[in-house]
């Protein structure tokens, strides 16, 4: 049976290539404390340092400069509430074109202001899957717009993929690689690279247990919804999409489950002994290591920490969860 | 009349060289919004990622490591309940000396938590001055052990400006180093070093309006007490010193005061626009620059982040202010 068609390696170097002049390449950082907590060589590949303060940027950029010009002057158009709408708004603006966000009503003013910011549209419908698909799919009706889905797209994984890339150059001797999933955009981009560049090297998912579809989609073999999506790393709600569950599935070492209270405590722990930001989403992977689940003495770990976009006034709640 | 003796720039190259295999060189930040806001191009020298997560490991450093053999057998003792006792700690530790550290009875857990970690030996006293120099007094008669004062002393100053030093290195082109000023050790050091290095860059300090003894002294050539310490910038409480002043009287260029919901503001758009944990006391450079109470539009800008020690569970009272 032919393979169905997905990113390559030479993919994600396109993409690189097609990112550099507009993003960040972000610093690795480590501690030597959190080593000590967790027996192993952590290096944590920071973009939460990255535009937009994530690693959305990546494959919203990338998906933005792969469209024809007759394509990029219809604009683009997604539904997001997240990072992915304000970084599609950014990448947008840098090449000129306009950028269509459906977002339900009840979105966060802080995620309208960003998109705005950044010149964004804003078209607001009823906060249900099927009313955002059906805004967006009445925009490109009206405008021959572009969708860019903010997982489920061959050129949003490539250019989630350049991550990984760019933290295997800068530490090629790494034993294994821990992500967060969500829909699975940047984990898919990962296990593209990694799996290219290094043969051998693990790379390990880890997902809060309340959002536990990606753990179950690996069982069934088909996309499993979240009965609750109540969890404090929000950037994790989503389901696998169909383009990224198969690659997961062909791909991923083993996904990792951890609980809430395991997420904020990884977090209290990077803002207090690396001295950075990051939304509680990204200490998902570090939750796995400190809490015991995820066992990874005497390797060099890479960790992705993708993002740093937290609501500082909600910060002391999420610690105390 | 022969100047009094106090650092030369050959004191500060000379604790870099003593202090390197120990501490970090740390980054250089930029923030491009932050740019926006303030009309300037800043600069941002990042010792919130300092071992001990301050700047004060590089005074401490140096003086351990200034003492004769003969002085460090008999350990060295500091009455402080700041992040010099900590940074104390770690440093004598490092040439494995005994570190005894003078605290009040009522300094914060944490803070105990810290020296201990590093191996320095904690002696309680009254919480007043009397008994914190009356205690220390004891153990050096007891001893023999080396006093480290945690700005008042040259060996700390030439450390501090270490950080000045590599800033330079990395930003050859600053117009003006703004610098926070507590005891002054960080201002001296900064001064020496700047001065020296670069004939006609300015050094700016900003002082919490609320312990303006650094301002005060300016005026009045001696050092002028605080009424009042109830600043959330807990590291700028103290006084500036017998040898910190005449340095500051000399060389410093202007020093700013700014409020306290000015630093909480500043603080707020750190961590969100930079996406990086610093103490409220680093913030106050920066509060002058966004309160507009002081105009550096167009100028290249080095701003000294002194450290990162902020309890998290203290964060929302901070921001609020």
């Amino acid at each position: 049976m032919p393979q169905p068609p997905r990113p390559t390696i030479d993919d994600v170097r396109a993409a690189a290539e097609r990112i550099a002049p507009y993003v960040h390449r972000t610093p690795v950082h480590t501690c030597r404390s959190i080593d000590a907590m967790t027996r192993a060589s952590l290096a944590f590949k920071c973009d939460n340092f990255q535009k937009c303060g994530a690693f959305k940027i990546r494959g919203a950029t990338n998906a933005v400069f792969s469209l024809t010009d007759e394509e990029a002057a219809r604009g683009v158009v997604t539904h997001s509430s997240g990072n992915h709408a304000a970084a599609l708004s950014l990448a947008g603006s840098w090449r000129g074109i306009q950028v269509y966000v459906v977002m339900p009503s009840d979105a966060p003013a802080i995620k309208q202001a960003a998109v705005r910011s950044y010149g964004g549209q804003i078209t607001f419908c009823e906060p249900t899957l099927a009313a955002r698909q059906s805004t967006a799919d009445q925009i490109i009706e009206r405008t021959g717009a572009t969708l860019i889905h903010p997982y489920d797209d061959h050129r949003i994984i490539a250019g989630q993929g350049t991550a990984a890339l760019e933290l295997l150059e800068d530490r090629p001797n790494l034993d294994v690689i821990v992500t967060p999933v969500g829909g699975g955009g940047l984990l898919s981009g990962t296990l593209i690279a990694a799996k290219a560049l290094k043969p051998g090297i693990r790379v390990i998912a880890v997902e809060p247990a309340r959002v536990d579809d990606a753990y179950r989609s690996m069982q069934s073999g088909r996309i499993e919804p979240n009965e609750r999506i109540d969890t404090i790393a929000d950037g994790l709600r989503t389901t696998l999409g169909e383009k990224t569950l198969p690659i997961i599935r062909e791909l991923v070492d083993d996904i990792v489950l951890v609980d809430e209270h395991e997420i904020a405590a990884a977090l209290r722990v990077v803002l207090e002994r690396m001295k950075i930001v990051i939304e509680p989403s990204s200490a998902v992977p570090l939750a796995a290591l400190l809490s015991g689940k995820l066992d990874l003495s005497g390797q060099r770990v890479g960790i992705h920490f993708g993002g740093g976009n937290v609501d500082l006034d909600k910060l002391p709640a999420i610690l105390a969860t």
